[in-house]
Protein backbone atom coordinates (compact mmCIF):
# COMPACT_ATOMS: atom_id res chain seq x y z
CA UNK A 1 0.00 0.00 0.00
CA UNK A 2 1.40 3.64 -1.14
CA UNK A 3 0.07 7.01 -0.06
CA UNK A 4 -1.69 8.58 -3.65
CA UNK A 5 -1.84 12.10 -3.32
CA UNK A 6 -4.03 13.25 -6.45
CA UNK A 7 -4.66 17.03 -7.02
CA UNK A 8 -8.35 17.49 -8.22
CA UNK A 9 -11.53 16.02 -7.34
CA UNK A 10 -13.32 15.62 -11.12
CA UNK A 11 -14.13 12.71 -12.93
CA UNK A 12 -10.80 11.29 -13.99
CA UNK A 13 -9.44 12.22 -9.77
CA UNK A 14 -12.68 10.21 -9.38
CA UNK A 15 -11.77 7.49 -11.77
CA UNK A 16 -7.80 7.26 -10.62
CA UNK A 17 -8.81 7.89 -6.52
CA UNK A 18 -11.51 5.21 -6.84
CA UNK A 19 -9.51 2.52 -8.74
CA UNK A 20 -6.70 2.97 -6.63
CA UNK A 21 -8.48 3.39 -3.12
CA UNK A 22 -10.14 -0.33 -4.58
CA UNK A 23 -6.74 -1.65 -5.08
CA UNK A 24 -5.31 -1.15 -1.44
CA UNK A 25 -3.81 2.34 -1.64
CA UNK A 26 -4.34 5.42 0.65
CA UNK A 27 -5.37 8.44 -0.78
CA UNK A 28 -5.17 12.02 -0.77
CA UNK A 29 -7.03 14.32 -2.16
CA UNK A 30 -6.05 17.95 -2.84
CA UNK A 31 -8.32 20.34 -4.73
CA UNK A 32 -9.30 24.07 -4.57
CA UNK A 33 -12.78 23.10 -3.99
CA UNK A 34 -12.70 21.73 -0.74
CA UNK A 35 -16.21 20.68 -0.43
CA UNK A 36 -16.33 18.66 -3.55
CA UNK A 37 -12.94 17.05 -2.49
CA UNK A 38 -14.33 16.22 0.90
CA UNK A 39 -17.55 15.02 -0.80
CA UNK A 40 -15.29 12.95 -3.30
CA UNK A 41 -13.58 11.35 -0.46
CA UNK A 42 -16.54 10.38 1.22
CA UNK A 43 -17.81 8.23 -1.91
CA UNK A 44 -14.31 6.91 -2.63
CA UNK A 45 -14.13 5.52 1.13
CA UNK A 46 -11.32 3.26 2.36
CA UNK A 47 -9.82 6.35 4.48
CA UNK A 48 -9.58 8.71 1.74
CA UNK A 49 -8.36 12.04 3.09
CA UNK A 50 -8.70 15.71 1.61
CA UNK A 51 -5.77 18.30 2.59
CA UNK A 52 -5.00 21.82 1.75
CA UNK A 53 -4.40 22.83 -2.12
CA UNK A 54 -0.64 23.57 -2.08
CA UNK A 55 0.20 21.62 1.34
CA UNK A 56 2.90 18.97 1.13
CA UNK A 57 1.52 16.16 -0.08
CA UNK A 58 1.31 12.69 2.11
CA UNK A 59 2.23 10.47 -1.12
CA UNK A 60 5.29 10.27 -2.88
CA UNK A 61 3.28 10.37 -5.83
CA UNK A 62 1.53 13.22 -6.96
CA UNK A 63 -1.44 12.96 -9.36
CA UNK A 64 -2.07 16.08 -11.31
CA UNK A 65 -5.83 15.71 -12.26
CA UNK A 66 -6.43 19.27 -13.18
CA UNK A 67 -7.29 20.30 -16.62
CA UNK A 68 -4.48 21.27 -18.60
CA UNK A 69 -5.42 25.32 -18.63
CA UNK A 70 -4.91 25.11 -15.05
CA UNK A 71 -2.22 22.31 -14.66
CA UNK A 72 0.83 25.15 -14.87
CA UNK A 73 -0.69 27.41 -12.45
CA UNK A 74 -1.55 24.61 -9.49
CA UNK A 75 2.04 23.30 -9.57
CA UNK A 76 3.71 26.60 -9.23
CA UNK A 77 1.30 27.22 -6.31
CA UNK A 78 2.56 24.38 -4.54
CA UNK A 79 6.08 25.57 -5.18
CA UNK A 80 9.26 23.67 -3.19
CA UNK A 81 6.14 21.40 -1.40
CA UNK A 82 6.75 19.21 -4.19
CA UNK A 83 9.84 18.97 -3.98
CA UNK A 84 11.26 15.44 -3.52
CA UNK A 85 7.88 14.18 -5.16
CA UNK A 86 7.23 11.95 -8.43
CA UNK A 87 4.78 14.07 -10.59
CA UNK A 88 2.20 12.41 -12.59
CA UNK A 89 1.01 14.67 -15.19
CA UNK A 90 -2.60 13.71 -17.03
CA UNK A 91 -3.38 16.19 -18.98
CA UNK A 92 -4.78 16.65 -22.37
CA UNK A 93 -4.13 20.03 -24.43
CA UNK A 94 -6.92 19.88 -26.06
CA UNK A 95 -7.84 22.94 -28.19
CA UNK A 96 -11.17 23.78 -28.60
CA UNK A 97 -12.76 21.29 -30.86
CA UNK A 98 -10.34 18.40 -29.40
CA UNK A 99 -8.64 18.20 -33.42
CA UNK A 100 -5.23 18.96 -32.10
CA UNK A 101 -3.47 20.33 -29.40
CA UNK A 102 -3.19 23.71 -27.60
CA UNK A 103 0.61 23.56 -26.67
CA UNK A 104 3.60 24.30 -28.88
CA UNK A 105 4.93 21.58 -31.35
CA UNK A 106 8.36 21.39 -29.67
CA UNK A 107 6.79 21.50 -26.26
CA UNK A 108 4.02 19.27 -24.49
CA UNK A 109 1.85 19.59 -21.23
CA UNK A 110 4.37 17.60 -19.44
CA UNK A 111 6.97 19.47 -20.19
CA UNK A 112 5.50 23.21 -19.33
CA UNK A 113 4.70 21.13 -15.83
CA UNK A 114 7.88 20.12 -15.35
CA UNK A 115 9.71 23.46 -16.07
CA UNK A 116 6.70 24.42 -13.43
CA UNK A 117 8.00 22.59 -10.76
CA UNK A 118 10.85 22.74 -8.41
CA UNK A 119 14.03 21.84 -9.87
CA UNK A 120 14.81 18.17 -10.75
CA UNK A 121 10.95 17.35 -9.76
CA UNK A 122 10.67 14.23 -12.17
CA UNK A 123 7.36 14.09 -14.54
CA UNK A 124 5.90 10.98 -15.46
CA UNK A 125 3.15 11.45 -18.08
CA UNK A 126 0.63 8.54 -17.70
CA UNK A 127 -3.38 7.74 -17.88
CA UNK A 128 -3.84 10.66 -20.33
CA UNK A 129 -5.31 8.19 -23.56
CA UNK A 130 -7.90 6.13 -21.26
CA UNK A 131 -11.48 8.13 -20.78
CA UNK A 132 -11.92 8.68 -16.90
CA UNK A 133 -15.45 6.53 -17.28
CA UNK A 134 -13.03 3.81 -18.98
CA UNK A 135 -10.96 3.54 -16.11
CA UNK A 136 -13.67 3.56 -13.80
CA UNK A 137 -14.63 0.33 -15.24
CA UNK A 138 -11.85 -1.35 -13.41
CA UNK A 139 -11.06 -3.99 -15.95
CA UNK A 140 -7.39 -4.17 -17.52
CA UNK A 141 -6.13 -1.39 -19.59
CA UNK A 142 -2.84 -1.00 -21.42
CA UNK A 143 -1.68 2.57 -20.40
CA UNK A 144 1.14 4.72 -22.23
CA UNK A 145 4.21 5.95 -20.41
CA UNK A 146 6.67 8.59 -20.48
CA UNK A 147 9.50 10.26 -18.41
CA UNK A 148 12.89 10.75 -18.16
CA UNK A 149 14.22 9.75 -14.54
CA UNK A 150 13.94 5.98 -14.67
CA UNK A 151 13.11 5.33 -11.22
CA UNK A 152 10.34 7.40 -11.23
CA UNK A 153 8.55 6.10 -14.23
CA UNK A 154 9.74 2.57 -12.64
CA UNK A 155 7.90 3.82 -9.05
CA UNK A 156 4.83 5.25 -10.99
CA UNK A 157 4.79 2.05 -13.56
CA UNK A 158 4.23 -0.55 -10.29
CA UNK A 159 1.37 1.85 -9.03
CA UNK A 160 -0.08 1.61 -12.44
CA UNK A 161 0.27 -2.14 -12.64
CA UNK A 162 -0.87 -1.99 -8.82
CA UNK A 163 -4.21 -1.44 -9.84
CA UNK A 164 -4.60 -3.49 -12.81
CA UNK A 165 -3.37 -1.69 -15.25
CA UNK A 166 -0.27 -2.13 -18.14
CA UNK A 167 2.12 0.75 -17.98
CA UNK A 168 3.31 0.74 -22.01
CA UNK A 169 6.91 2.37 -21.68
CA UNK A 170 7.58 4.50 -24.79
CA UNK A 171 10.45 6.78 -23.78
CA UNK A 172 11.34 9.86 -22.40
CA UNK A 173 9.73 13.02 -21.62
CA UNK A 174 10.20 14.27 -25.15
CA UNK A 175 7.51 11.56 -25.92
CA UNK A 176 5.46 13.50 -23.65
CA UNK A 177 3.58 15.44 -26.87
CA UNK A 178 3.06 11.71 -28.45
CA UNK A 179 0.68 10.73 -25.64
CA UNK A 180 -0.62 14.07 -26.00
CA UNK A 181 -1.24 13.45 -29.80
CA UNK A 182 -2.73 9.84 -28.94
CA UNK A 183 -5.30 11.24 -27.05
CA UNK A 184 -6.65 13.23 -29.76
CA UNK A 185 -6.25 9.49 -31.70
CA UNK A 186 -8.39 8.49 -29.04
CA UNK A 187 -11.44 11.48 -29.65
CA UNK A 188 -10.88 11.07 -33.19
CA UNK A 189 -11.43 7.14 -32.98
CA UNK A 190 -14.28 7.66 -30.53
CA UNK A 191 -15.74 10.07 -32.68
CA UNK A 192 -15.88 8.28 -35.98
CA UNK A 193 -17.72 4.84 -35.16
CA UNK A 194 -15.39 2.93 -32.36
CA UNK A 195 -17.38 5.14 -29.39
CA UNK A 196 -16.74 6.60 -26.17
CA UNK A 197 -16.06 3.35 -24.36
CA UNK A 198 -12.71 2.28 -26.47
CA UNK A 199 -9.54 1.56 -25.25
CA UNK A 200 -6.16 1.57 -26.87
CA UNK A 201 -3.20 -1.26 -26.89
CA UNK A 202 -0.80 -2.78 -27.90
CA UNK A 203 -0.56 -6.75 -28.86
CA UNK A 204 2.19 -8.42 -29.87
CA UNK A 205 1.36 -10.20 -32.90
CA UNK B 1 -11.68 -9.25 -56.53
CA UNK B 2 -10.22 -6.43 -56.86
CA UNK B 3 -7.19 -4.70 -58.76
CA UNK B 4 -5.35 -2.72 -56.60
CA UNK B 5 -2.03 -0.80 -58.16
CA UNK B 6 0.58 -0.56 -55.79
CA UNK B 7 3.57 1.84 -56.49
CA UNK B 8 6.88 1.23 -54.80
CA UNK B 9 8.83 -2.55 -54.22
CA UNK B 10 10.08 -2.61 -50.49
CA UNK B 11 8.66 -3.68 -47.22
CA UNK B 12 5.59 -2.19 -47.13
CA UNK B 13 4.75 -3.14 -51.31
CA UNK B 14 5.63 -6.63 -50.52
CA UNK B 15 3.55 -7.13 -46.96
CA UNK B 16 0.00 -5.41 -48.67
CA UNK B 17 0.98 -7.08 -51.95
CA UNK B 18 1.32 -10.35 -50.79
CA UNK B 19 -1.79 -10.14 -48.22
CA UNK B 20 -3.90 -8.76 -50.66
CA UNK B 21 -2.72 -11.67 -53.19
CA UNK B 22 -3.39 -13.96 -50.62
CA UNK B 23 -7.36 -12.72 -49.88
CA UNK B 24 -7.61 -13.06 -53.73
CA UNK B 25 -7.05 -9.78 -55.21
CA UNK B 26 -5.12 -9.03 -58.57
CA UNK B 27 -2.01 -6.72 -57.95
CA UNK B 28 -0.29 -4.53 -60.26
CA UNK B 29 3.61 -3.38 -58.79
CA UNK B 30 4.65 -0.20 -60.33
CA UNK B 31 7.89 1.40 -59.65
CA UNK B 32 11.02 2.59 -60.76
CA UNK B 33 13.20 -0.23 -60.51
CA UNK B 34 11.61 -2.85 -62.85
CA UNK B 35 13.47 -5.70 -62.41
CA UNK B 36 12.83 -5.58 -58.54
CA UNK B 37 9.60 -5.31 -59.10
CA UNK B 38 9.47 -8.41 -61.43
CA UNK B 39 10.96 -9.94 -58.94
CA UNK B 40 8.51 -9.43 -56.40
CA UNK B 41 5.57 -9.81 -58.75
CA UNK B 42 6.92 -13.74 -59.25
CA UNK B 43 7.72 -14.08 -55.25
CA UNK B 44 3.61 -12.53 -55.24
CA UNK B 45 2.60 -14.96 -57.73
CA UNK B 46 -1.42 -15.21 -58.12
CA UNK B 47 -1.11 -13.27 -61.46
CA UNK B 48 0.77 -10.27 -60.20
CA UNK B 49 1.44 -7.91 -63.11
CA UNK B 50 4.01 -5.11 -63.44
CA UNK B 51 3.33 -1.77 -65.07
CA UNK B 52 5.38 1.05 -65.41
CA UNK B 53 5.59 4.24 -63.16
CA UNK B 54 3.64 6.69 -64.44
CA UNK B 55 1.33 4.74 -66.60
CA UNK B 56 -2.82 4.65 -65.51
CA UNK B 57 -3.04 2.44 -63.00
CA UNK B 58 -4.92 -0.81 -63.46
CA UNK B 59 -6.73 -0.47 -59.86
CA UNK B 60 -9.49 1.94 -58.66
CA UNK B 61 -7.25 1.92 -55.10
CA UNK B 62 -3.56 3.03 -55.92
CA UNK B 63 -1.19 2.39 -52.84
CA UNK B 64 1.52 5.06 -52.62
CA UNK B 65 4.07 2.29 -51.01
CA UNK B 66 7.30 4.35 -51.39
CA UNK B 67 9.39 6.25 -48.55
CA UNK B 68 7.65 10.06 -47.39
CA UNK B 69 11.00 11.46 -48.81
CA UNK B 70 9.60 10.29 -52.65
CA UNK B 71 6.40 10.26 -52.30
CA UNK B 72 5.30 13.42 -53.58
CA UNK B 73 7.97 13.54 -56.47
CA UNK B 74 6.14 10.17 -57.59
CA UNK B 75 2.47 11.59 -57.05
CA UNK B 76 3.89 14.67 -58.93
CA UNK B 77 5.26 12.26 -62.04
CA UNK B 78 2.16 10.00 -62.54
CA UNK B 79 0.07 13.81 -62.59
CA UNK B 80 -3.26 13.14 -64.58
CA UNK B 81 -2.78 9.23 -64.77
CA UNK B 82 -4.32 9.22 -61.20
CA UNK B 83 -7.56 11.13 -62.20
CA UNK B 84 -10.25 9.20 -60.92
CA UNK B 85 -7.88 6.96 -58.60
CA UNK B 86 -8.37 6.89 -55.08
CA UNK B 87 -4.67 7.19 -53.30
CA UNK B 88 -3.63 5.23 -50.30
CA UNK B 89 -0.70 7.32 -48.65
CA UNK B 90 0.79 4.77 -46.04
CA UNK B 91 3.93 6.81 -45.53
CA UNK B 92 5.86 7.44 -41.93
CA UNK B 93 7.17 11.27 -42.35
CA UNK B 94 9.55 10.54 -39.67
CA UNK B 95 12.50 12.69 -39.29
CA UNK B 96 16.26 11.33 -38.48
CA UNK B 97 16.04 9.16 -36.38
CA UNK B 98 12.12 8.46 -35.79
CA UNK B 99 11.47 10.44 -32.67
CA UNK B 100 9.14 13.28 -34.23
CA UNK B 101 8.01 14.20 -37.78
CA UNK B 102 9.33 15.87 -40.61
CA UNK B 103 6.68 17.65 -41.90
CA UNK B 104 5.12 20.85 -40.65
CA UNK B 105 2.85 21.24 -37.71
CA UNK B 106 0.19 22.22 -39.87
CA UNK B 107 0.24 19.15 -42.56
CA UNK B 108 1.18 15.93 -42.64
CA UNK B 109 2.61 13.54 -45.67
CA UNK B 110 -1.06 12.58 -46.72
CA UNK B 111 -1.97 16.61 -47.47
CA UNK B 112 1.12 17.03 -49.18
CA UNK B 113 0.46 14.03 -51.35
CA UNK B 114 -2.75 15.11 -51.65
CA UNK B 115 -1.66 19.00 -53.10
CA UNK B 116 0.41 16.93 -55.59
CA UNK B 117 -2.00 14.72 -57.28
CA UNK B 118 -4.73 15.57 -59.69
CA UNK B 119 -7.70 18.18 -58.76
CA UNK B 120 -10.14 16.25 -56.38
CA UNK B 121 -8.60 13.10 -56.37
CA UNK B 122 -9.13 11.31 -53.10
CA UNK B 123 -6.85 10.77 -50.66
CA UNK B 124 -6.83 8.04 -47.73
CA UNK B 125 -4.28 7.86 -44.82
CA UNK B 126 -4.51 4.13 -43.76
CA UNK B 127 -1.62 1.16 -42.52
CA UNK B 128 1.04 3.68 -41.55
CA UNK B 129 1.19 2.54 -37.97
CA UNK B 130 1.58 -0.93 -38.54
CA UNK B 131 4.67 -2.39 -38.62
CA UNK B 132 5.32 -4.17 -42.66
CA UNK B 133 6.98 -7.58 -41.19
CA UNK B 134 3.81 -7.97 -39.14
CA UNK B 135 1.18 -6.69 -41.58
CA UNK B 136 2.80 -9.80 -43.36
CA UNK B 137 2.02 -12.40 -40.40
CA UNK B 138 -1.61 -12.22 -42.01
CA UNK B 139 -2.94 -12.13 -38.72
CA UNK B 140 -5.91 -10.05 -37.89
CA UNK B 141 -4.81 -6.72 -36.86
CA UNK B 142 -6.73 -2.85 -36.21
CA UNK B 143 -5.56 -0.41 -38.54
CA UNK B 144 -6.04 3.43 -38.62
CA UNK B 145 -7.88 5.10 -41.25
CA UNK B 146 -8.26 8.70 -41.96
CA UNK B 147 -10.07 11.00 -45.65
CA UNK B 148 -12.27 13.59 -46.24
CA UNK B 149 -14.21 11.70 -48.77
CA UNK B 150 -16.36 9.17 -47.37
CA UNK B 151 -16.64 6.97 -50.40
CA UNK B 152 -13.58 7.12 -51.12
CA UNK B 153 -12.62 5.96 -47.19
CA UNK B 154 -15.57 2.97 -47.40
CA UNK B 155 -13.99 1.62 -50.82
CA UNK B 156 -10.71 1.80 -48.96
CA UNK B 157 -12.26 -0.23 -45.62
CA UNK B 158 -14.11 -2.56 -47.73
CA UNK B 159 -10.34 -3.71 -48.93
CA UNK B 160 -8.76 -3.55 -45.50
CA UNK B 161 -11.48 -5.76 -44.51
CA UNK B 162 -11.23 -8.10 -47.17
CA UNK B 163 -7.32 -8.92 -46.67
CA UNK B 164 -8.57 -9.44 -42.72
CA UNK B 165 -7.81 -5.76 -41.12
CA UNK B 166 -10.08 -4.07 -39.15
CA UNK B 167 -9.97 -0.30 -40.53
CA UNK B 168 -10.99 2.38 -37.33
CA UNK B 169 -12.35 5.47 -38.66
CA UNK B 170 -10.30 8.41 -37.09
CA UNK B 171 -12.06 11.32 -39.04
CA UNK B 172 -10.91 13.89 -42.15
CA UNK B 173 -7.70 13.96 -43.80
CA UNK B 174 -7.03 16.56 -41.14
CA UNK B 175 -6.32 13.82 -38.82
CA UNK B 176 -3.49 12.22 -40.89
CA UNK B 177 -1.18 13.92 -38.79
CA UNK B 178 -2.27 12.47 -35.92
CA UNK B 179 -1.87 8.83 -37.51
CA UNK B 180 1.94 10.17 -38.67
CA UNK B 181 2.24 10.77 -34.54
CA UNK B 182 0.89 7.31 -34.15
CA UNK B 183 3.94 5.75 -36.37
CA UNK B 184 5.80 7.78 -33.93
CA UNK B 185 4.35 6.33 -30.47
CA UNK B 186 4.52 2.72 -32.32
CA UNK B 187 8.32 3.33 -32.49
CA UNK B 188 8.27 4.42 -29.09
CA UNK B 189 7.01 1.32 -27.94
CA UNK B 190 9.01 -1.16 -29.79
CA UNK B 191 12.20 0.60 -28.84
CA UNK B 192 11.34 0.94 -25.00
CA UNK B 193 10.38 -2.66 -24.50
CA UNK B 194 7.29 -3.86 -26.09
CA UNK B 195 9.48 -4.63 -29.02
CA UNK B 196 8.48 -4.69 -32.72
CA UNK B 197 5.78 -7.18 -33.04
CA UNK B 198 3.57 -5.14 -31.48
CA UNK B 199 0.14 -3.93 -33.08
CA UNK B 200 -1.71 -1.10 -31.72
CA UNK B 201 -5.47 -1.42 -31.52
CA UNK B 202 -8.65 -0.28 -30.05
CA UNK B 203 -11.02 -2.61 -27.89
CA UNK B 204 -14.21 -1.81 -25.87
CA UNK B 205 -13.72 -1.84 -22.30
Amino acid sequence: MTTISIIGSGNMATAIGTRAAKHGHAIELMSRNTAKASALADQIGHGATVAALGATPAGDIVIVAVPYTSAVDVVTHYGDALAGKILVDISNPFNADASGLATTPDSSAAQEIAAAAPEGTPVVKALNSVFGHVLAHDTPLDVFVAGDDAAAKAQVAAFLESIDLRPLDTGGLGMASVLEWTGILLMGLARNGAGFDIALGAEVR
